[in-house]
């Protein structure tokens, strides 16, 4: 009575699985910073927490599989707003982000089949890849070269005939990198000579800073039919434990499949895609305090990582993550040391270690993926402790 | 660029693929009453309903990917005021019931691997096994014989090398059959003996008439470590919108695996846990009147099949299903003709054709599931149009 070979190997998250640590360092009254997970202290929009508050029907009932109509129009609406054009039947609402992923992945590929995307990568594409029983086939990026996309020809390196399709996250988690017009223009011409599917992530579309502009997968009309856009409430309105994302896709044929197999989950949850709603209401107007906000805690982030000895780093201009060399070996030992035995004035910080945001094993070992989801105060004070404790941790690591 | 096979082949839900016909008789007037889908009509307890409106953090964040250990405990305790011991660590909260199906597949079978089903069956297990990439070996019952499981031999004839796990769902849906313990000793015994695993889809583990117990797998020491159960609010509770379930194991090595898987998804939804924390405190005396209700639609409806010329139902104990064999020759057809074509001063009824609710091609084709989760009245009243439906419809089969 063994479990499944999936269920063996299916990796823990890197982001969570530290968690037992961070609670006893709680329990033992030690303050953490938590820069492991993207998890905003940005207050949740008033509209959002309103609809919830005033939700008055008598039944909590089913809603349609695809998610309720005027939430589907409202993300249409605001992608329009951005010059996409979609319509509701291009959306279909998913409980988060995630399930977005899962669809997209058991959508395009079959057991065996591969998914190709540059590393390190959003670290529960490896969870879903497992779940889904296909393959991550990854493509070893570089903190050195700021983890730009190499030439086309590195990517056909990595093609197979079992390659479905390949996976882009636009602006990037966990390395912060917004692909240029170019890049992924590189890779959409790849998707078409090589007969693929597009799957861009692009739940941190707004996240992005230095007077650039997102550019999406769904603004190149030579992939229409091709792409898959992972789409999310959780960062760009400030709550993460809604769950509520969307698959877009523009395929009528992927379109309905994705369907079909939501219709086996029944629906999203309703209260949260009314909340939804609201939010989407508040126009794209909304949001620009809360990237100036965001663009202040990278500058603080980054200058004080950059003048930090052994630590290499490149500036990102998006989302709201750094992927950082530090000066370790193992860095999920420097996290663990970090909650059980490293206190600046009964603090520490807790950052997510980035072997589990790659592919390849033995890569990212001296990695760490950093949020910059805390207040700026806090951000400096972080830094302070992250750098006293590397100190520390000099002396002791063998 | 072809979509993946498993979502060529997943099926649409029997349940919700003709809503647009349905959608269309709403549009012209029609009044429908839904007998297709378990959405009970019973009002959503208002402990539940005031905990959404309380909801008072400032942030909505992410919670843990198991779920708040506030809700695990309340749900342990829940079990054992059924005399079922368990622990909060034996509790993953789940996105539904449903997540719950696809972590349990996903943790005992790989592709290519079987789980072994009575059919008919709750019909999404046919979607999970789509996107789980496993197969379902159905184990055929029969309306005459009300749908009990057949002797041991029957499930041997079934098993094979890649057998991995028998799922029991009782009360049944879609059949309404509760399985004596003698019935489950037998598949327990099976379990041990093949070294599988046992699923137990128990979310209607309220709805038992007659006088009847329902007996989980949960109370069979023998297969402690092999029982993992699927359990939900949505019907317990009358809140299937909540999207909160459960899977629930002793098995420490399938815990941490579904765990895993889980993390992925990163957490369940905040405010409907928070709710449902709320639901369990009502005790479990809140569902006796709701439990009597049930029993006696019930009564009404199984009285008018009864006594219909040419409906073959024999009279179930639980859940809010009944398995009619009706005398057409293609239920989905009679479906939409019901709402496309038929009227009785101006009202329609729904039910769901059975076909999609087993894995042997060609069974079920004249069965429907006919839900029973709306007031007496109304019952009565789609038991006046479906019978004439029946007739008119006798007159235009081909």
């Amino acid at each position: 009575m063994e479990i499944s070979r999936r269920a063996q190997t299916v990796q823990a998250s890197p982001i969570r699985k530290f968690k037992p640590y961070a609670d006893a360092a709680i329990k033992a009254g030690v303050k953490i910073y938590h820069l492991n997970i993207g998890d905003p202290d940005i207050p949740t929009p008033k509209p959002i927490l309103d609809a919830v508050r005033s939700f008055n029907d008598p039944i909590l009932g089913y809603g349609p599989a695809q998610g309720f109509l005027e939430l589907r129009q409202g993300i249409a609406d605001y992608f329009g707003g951005y010059g996409i054009d979609l319509t509701a039947e291009n959306v279909i609402i998913t409980n988060g982000g995630s399930e977005a992923i899962l669809l997209a992945f058991a959508t395009v590929a079959d057991h065996g089949d591969e998914v190709l995307i540059p590393e390190p990568f959003y670290t529960n594409y490896n969870g879903y890849a497992s779940l889904a029983n296909i393959k991550v086939a990854p493509l070893t990026l570089k903190v050195e070269d700021g983890y730009r996309l190499p030439p086309a020809a590195d990517f056909e390196a990595r093609i197979t005939p079992r390659t479905k399709a390949i996976v882009l996250c636009s602006p990037n988690n966990p390395t912060g990198t917004v692909y240029s017009p170019e890049e992924l223009k590189r890779v959409v011409d790849l998707a078409v000579k090589h007969n693929l599917f597009l799957i861009g992530d692009e739940v941190y579309k707004e996240f992005v800073y230095d007077g650039l502009k997102h550019k999406s997968l769904l603004e190149y009309p030579e992939v229409r039919d091709r792409v898959i856009v992972v789409d999310s409430i959780s960062k760009r309105f400030s709550c993460c434990g809604a769950r509520i994302g969307a698959a877009i896709t523009r395929n009528e044929t992927v379109y309905a499949a994705m369907l079909r197999f939501a219709q086996a989950r029944l629906c999203p949850a309703s209260i949260e895609q009314k909340a939804a709603i609201a939010a989407y209401k508040m126009g794209i107007g909304y949001f620009e305090p809360v990237r100036q906000e965001y663009e202040r805690r990278r500058d603080v982030l980054y200058d004080g990582l950059a003048a930090m000895p052994g630590v290499t780093v490149r500036k990102p201009q998006g989302a709201f993550y750094m992927s950082v060399r530090l000066p370790v070996k193992d860095a999920e030992k420097f996290v663990i040391f970090m909650l059980n035995d490293f206190r600046l004035d009964g603090a520490t910080v807790m950052v997510a270690p980035e072997a589990g945001f790659y592919a390849t094993p033995g890569k990212g070992l001296d990695e760490v993926r950093i949020a910059y989801v805390l207040k700026e105060e806090d951000i400096r004070k972080s830094l302070v402790i992250l750098k006293a404790g590397l100190e520390a941790y000099k002396t002791i690591e063998k």
